[in-house]
């Protein structure tokens, strides 16, 4: 199908997809809340019926969590088969007096619907089953279509990885699409070109084996936040560079061209230091904030607790000190190389006096990169360049979306993440809302790529 | 009078002073528990009357928490005024289940009375009055006797400092005794030569304004985990040594018959480590265990919070991070300048990127310090000597008591602690308890020694 043709279906058929995404809206599908695990469940049900009078046939896998919607249509003999993946569940609404309509209440205005999943994901992935629907509806959708859409990507539960490991259903495929990522900040159309991965763990400093007099003690019995504090700063050099040693082994460096598109959108220190209330200077300083957070790994402290912490004084040498670690990963970092040396680095360097439990290692999953260079990401280019004036940006993402780590890897095929997301649809917070523009190139762009993906 | 006379009078009238000293702990007079107010207030009430019915005349003096019982008794012209402070507040009872005997039920097992404040500091007090009373009886107290008894010495909250403000009543004084001490772990004779001072304050480096990310921020945005950890890290060098510039500025050194008495009994390294759990490793190698706790200022964290601290992991880079400082103080280091100076580090030092709000400073007080030729301390000695086969031990403490930094400053006289506490009497603890035995020396050594000073 043209460009002229599926913007013609979606006038004819506007209202109607805009109704059925209310209804997708109305469940509460709040994976977080026990409470609200019927919700998921009917939510589920009404998606894998949707599903099938678009010409799928769908079923529901069970997890130790809410059930996965799996839904399949054979294409032409030979035509590539696409992997597409979405979750149906959404973050919890609070706070709620901060809405100015209710979350699951889904609303009209100016031109933005307004609920909770909205954009995220509910919103992105009604736009592009109505794209598929269309090509359906125009004997135009060649290749063999699966899709994913799990109850669980909010939670961080990861009950995916169980369905993996199961084997079951076939989750091969040549091309693994997703439609949960945002444009860059100007709101040009963007591939979204990679995503950091994740390791994580818990770590605790032991030293007397109950708290003792800062009096008595003080000067004398060594005090686990002394040990901590120099434990912690051991794991990062003067220059802002992962102290660890091996961290960096093997890491790929960006090309001349990454490191070009990346930069492409110059990143702008005033307003990051308006958004987040610091100014960007952290990190190895031979890269720019842009290339740090998307070519180069990173370890943060995201916790650190001990001791008093109340009001005036508590005069202790506390037992121990907890601190959690975390680290963002790139290609040519495997998760479980970097949690052991991350292990043996808190390990090696524990002072005398101490020791150290480490607990909790989660290997949450390596890198997802996209190849610049492969056949559907030049598609995706052109039909993103068919449907703007705008050039396309490249991004190449801080964040993790563990599921997505694993993804292409269980299905063989390679990864493509083309999202409309704008920083105001205010994803997980109060007032979320999608655009039925941005619904529009949702659709226009799964419709396009796919009629044009089945005839390459 | 002699100690054979004291030892008599102890005899004749035991169960008298034991049925006053259950008397006076039947009061819950637990300081913290607001709800224990009419409990503390009936504690003093009772004090006052029974020092009343001793020859004193004695007032109760408000303040802004619970009232001091203050009681004067003239001496003869020329003879030397003491001040005897003490407290009749207690520590809370908690945990309650682990009492044999409820706590405020004083039961005598095995020569030991059982009870909240039995030791501390009700016990110990309590036999220094029957001391007192026995020389009134016996017409043979010389000096003019200030009994200076608050009730806030368990929270902290130096509500005797307004009343050292006010200059009522008249605290003057040749000299300062407290029995609120404890003996070496041998149990030996033992004369508390000083105690360290203490300041405290709160440190908050502050780096974002809200929570971010660690995906989308990892290695770009200041991190206040760590920036914390290193300015903790600054505080020490790999000696062991504060690092504070001009910490140690004017610290008096312990003359060579100081060291000596302090090691007298020599530090049993494998005791400390059963009894706390770590190895005595903390502080500067140049002094002994002993001499680092009992002639070396200290600083230490006492707490640390930052981000997240629950199961699993959150990964967010915290927007800020705080911590809990405290110093130990020694003779020559001004309370003011130390806290300037420990301020003027964590600023000086403070990386980068952040902020640093340092909160709560508090002034506790300078150091006390006993000087070992004064007439009262070779006094002591001999009453001591004449006590016990073994010879008295001298204990620099390591540990603070705000009050008795200011008090001897406000009397104009100097300090004199002995006490007969020990590790078993588990103060703060449940089953406290003091034997009859440790009550009876203390009973002793006051009547002989507040006789010997009047002869003087």
């Amino acid at each position: 199908m043209t460009k002229s043709e599926l913007a013609a279906v979606f006038a004819a058929h506007q209202d109607r997809y805009l109704s059925e995404w209310r209804r997708f809206l109305e469940f509460p599908s709040v994976s977080a809340d026990p409470a609200r695990a019927p919700d998921c469940r009917a939510c589920a049900d009404w998606l894998a019926g949707h599903l099938r009078t678009l010409g799928f046939t769908a079923c529901q896998v069970p997890t130790r969590s809410h059930p996965v919607v799996f839904a399949e249509r054979p294409g032409r003999p030979g035509a590539p088969t696409v992997l597409f993946y979405g979750h149906y569940d959404v973050q919890p609404e609070d706070p709620v007096a901060l809405w100015t309509t209710p979350a699951f209440t889904p609303t009209l205005r100016n031109g933005r619907l307004y609920a909770r999943g909205a954009q995220d994901n509910k919103g992105q992935l009604f736009a592009a089953f109505k794209g598929i629907e269309a090509l359906i509806a125009a004997n135009a959708l060649g290749c063999t279509l699966k899709i994913l859409v799990e109850g669980d990507e909010e939670t961080g539960r990861l009950a995916l990885l169980d369905v993996f490991a199961s084997g079951e259903p076939n989750l091969k495929a040549d091309l693994v699409m997703a439609a949960d990522t945002g444009t860059v900040s100007s709101g040009a159309p963007t591939l979204t070109m990679g995503l950091r991965g994740i390791v994580t763990l818990t770590a605790v400093l032991k030293g007397p084996d109950h708290d003792l007099h800062s009096g008595i003690h003080g000067g004398r019995a060594p005090n686990p936040i002394h040990g901590l504090s120099r434990l912690v700063a051991s794991l990062h050099d003067a220059e802002g560079r992962v102290a660890v040693a091996g961290f960096y082994d093997g890491v790929r460096e960006p090309t001349a061209e990454e490191r070009q598109l990346a930069n492409a959108s110059p990143f702008d220190a005033t307003w990051y230091q308006r958004v987040t209330g610091v100014a960007p200077l952290a990190g190895e300083t031979a890269y720019t904030p842009v290339e740090r957070t998307g070519f180069r790994p990173a370890l943060d402290l995201n916790g650190i607790h001990s001791g008093y912490g109340g009001a005036g004084s508590k005069t202790i040498i506390p037992s121990e000190a907890m601190a959690k670690v975390s680290a963002r990963l790139v290609p040519g970092q495997d998760p479980d190389r970097i949690l052991k040396l991350i292990g043996d680095h808190l390990r090696r360097h524990t002072p005398a006096g101490f020791t150290i439990d480490i607990t909790e290692p989660a290997v949450g999953g390596p890198a997802v990169r996209v190849n610049l260079d492969s056949a559907p990401v030049r598609l995706a280019r052109s039909v993103l360049g068919e449907l703007s004036d705008e050039p396309t940006a490249f991004l190449w993402e801080g964040a993790s979306v563990p599921i997505l780590s694993h993804l292409p890897k269980v299905a063989g095929g390679e990864a493509l993440l083309v999202g409309f997301g704008h920083e105001e649809d205010n994803i997980h917070a109060p007032n979320e809302s999608y655009s039925i523009e941005q619904f529009r190139l949702g659709f226009l762009y799964t419709g396009l790529f796919l009629s044009r993906l089945a005839q390459g």
